[in-house]
């Protein structure tokens, strides 16, 4: 293996790629990244056996080969050299880097010890723009379980329904729903939240058609250069579509700026109820109002404008409110509900709406 | 207590006081700021027993009192109002806030009961022009010691020698001097290092003259508005003067941005030899290089053209040679040393000599 490429290229794929290797596991070769030259390309790659990424870069290539090399010194390294040309040439497992003064030699681990994730041969084929999948999972993501006990609700279940390709997640106490594009493809993948945000790194300013390839147990993603490969998660995603309401008896719509700074300033006096507030709208008045109340420390109340139909309370977790505030984009939003214990909707006001964000209520 | 002040002067002096007090001692009110209204001014004050802090801000007064509350809590609430008038009052321990749609009530601690730093009386006056004292503070600071075996170590000495006034830290390990202002006055302050840091925050862009006042035991510094009380370390400082070569049998002097550079990269080879990096210089080829060896992970060599004067090689850690270049601001640097076992000094080329900063070698 003999090569050059530019320090800009090299760093860049190891920013990307070296996230995945871990010095946590019992394999100490997962810490490592595989550089592989073949047709001219060099490829980086990393695996936790979960999820595998590649990078592929175009460099001059002298002589092919492969090396697994660590992952956090080799991009610590590489990052750390001025922006120029650098060789990379192996010898005996010794992988001699060299660029202007600089020159290192960093010991590797044979490439055919590194595990390889199984290649997906026959799969489902599909593309999708990346600024709408990016979107569409910066909306989702949040509402995903980090509990291990309920495997299927840590994942982001991407799925087609009359036509239209959704992507959801749920931590059973709340839900968040992006309709993505429409479809005749049928889709039914429920991936690990963890892949989707290395997918979301890697898309970054991306804004091409990202290829997606499936099988029954693995999906790709690939995003011009990069490719992330993860297991899917097995079992039946709950049947959530029957939790969203079709009508409400209460509905307050009010700039979003608004509803966010009352809500952040009641969650102050939160902090002892685990985050309880209030909510009442008032069909009379047309305004909403939070109250909030901290035994020991004093208690809030923070009113605002709205378009109001219906009287009502409900009490809410204030945090999962500021969540959903913070990833819906819109200039207004509509928070709607029915009574005291059940489902409040939230969503984005004034357009067609693409996204649906459920909070179930705290008794109170 | 009754009086109106503005949103932004109000959540700027909390942010400033706030972070004094102190959640993890055992009094609990020192989890408290000190609100007082006296002579049309509002004071606001937090105190950790080793230091204690206040902040004037110009209030509209109708009532004049004094209340104690949460600081964390009022800081984080008056941050979140919105920019506008905001209302104080005073029932019964109880802190009514209100600001438009916004009104709450903060339980609150007699101010009686709050601890209050001993005024210094008689002492000694002077000025410093604050960004003098600030750039000094900053190029010193990273020299204290963070070890409580040694208190006079974890202190910024601030003394006067020959009609100058010095700034000096050292950890034994390493040692940062600067020559701040000429002056008739005799200083001589032990000043604990975590004070000098709260000041340097309290300092910020502030441009003016900082009126500082003394006794044996306390030091007091007026920036414009705020006042900052610490208590001095007890101790004589070590006599460091006599360990500051006079003469180098070797010097090298290269841009700052090049010896960062090639330290950096050596450095991460270095983690295994906690931070071990051996340093030579080479008058013939007018070059310094690094070497530094990870026994299993690899090895690097660095260099760079540089003016030299003589031959040698010094072993650094590479951490303190870091600290001393990110906080050297000069565009070319000279590192001289004698011996392989005698102190290493860093200095600012091309101006006057105001900041030295020694590095005692490793043996290598």
């Amino acid at each position: 293996m003999k090569l050059q490429v530019t320090q800009e290229n090299l760093s860049r794929a190891l920013n990307t790629v070296a996230r995945i290797a871990t010095t946590r596991g019992t394999l100490p070769i997962l810490s490592n990244v595989l550089l592989k030259v073949i047709d001219n390309r060099l490829s980086i790659s990393a695996t936790n056996l979960d999820i595998a990424m590649t990078n592929f870069i175009g460099s001059k290539v002298s002589k092919e080969g492969a090396i697994t090399v660590p992952a956090r010194l080799m991009q610590d390294f590489v990052s750390s050299l001025p922006s120029d040309i650098i060789s990379l040439e192996l010898d005996n497992n010794k992988l001699k880097i060299s660029s202007g003064k600089y020159q290192s030699v960093i010991n590797g681990i044979s490439a055919e010890d590194f595990p390889i994730m199984p290649a997906i041969t026959e799969g489902k084929n599909w593309v999708i723009p990346a600024p709408i999948l990016k979107k569409g999972l910066q909306q989702v993501i949040i509402a995903a379980s980090s509990d291990e006990a309920r495997p299927v609700l840590t994942g982001v279940y991407l799925h087609t329904f009359n036509n239209s390709l959704y992507a959801v997640a749920t931590d059973s106490y709340r839900l968040a729903e992006k309709n993505l594009i429409n479809t005749k493809e049928t889709i039914d993948l429920l991936i690990p939240c963890s892949a989707m945000q290395d997918l979301l790194r890697i898309i970054g300013d991306f804004d091409g058609d990202i290829e997606v390839t499936s099988d029954d147990q693995q999906v790709l993603f690939r995003v011009g250069e990069i490719e992330l490969i993860t297991r899917l998660i097995e079992g039946k995603y709950p049947d959530y579509r029957k939790l969203i309401p079709e009508k409400f008896a209460v509905t307050a719509t009010l700039p979003h700026s608004e509803l966010l700074n009352i809500t952040k300033v009641s969650s102050l006096f939160a902090r002892e109820s685990a985050g309880s507030i209030t909510i009442n709208v008032d069909d009379k008045d047309q305004q909403i109002n939070i109250h909030s109340i901290a035994s020991q420390l004093g208690e809030n109340t923070a009113a605002a404008e709205a378009k109001v139909t219906g009287d009502g309370n409900i009490t809410l977790n204030s945090r999962y409110l500021l969540d959903a505030l913070h990833i819906i984009g819109s200039e207004n939003v509509s928070l709607s509900f029915n009574g005291k214990l059940e489902p409040s909707v939230l969503r984005e006001s004034g357009k067609t709406t693409d996204y649906t964000h459920i909070i179930m209520p705290l008794k109170s």
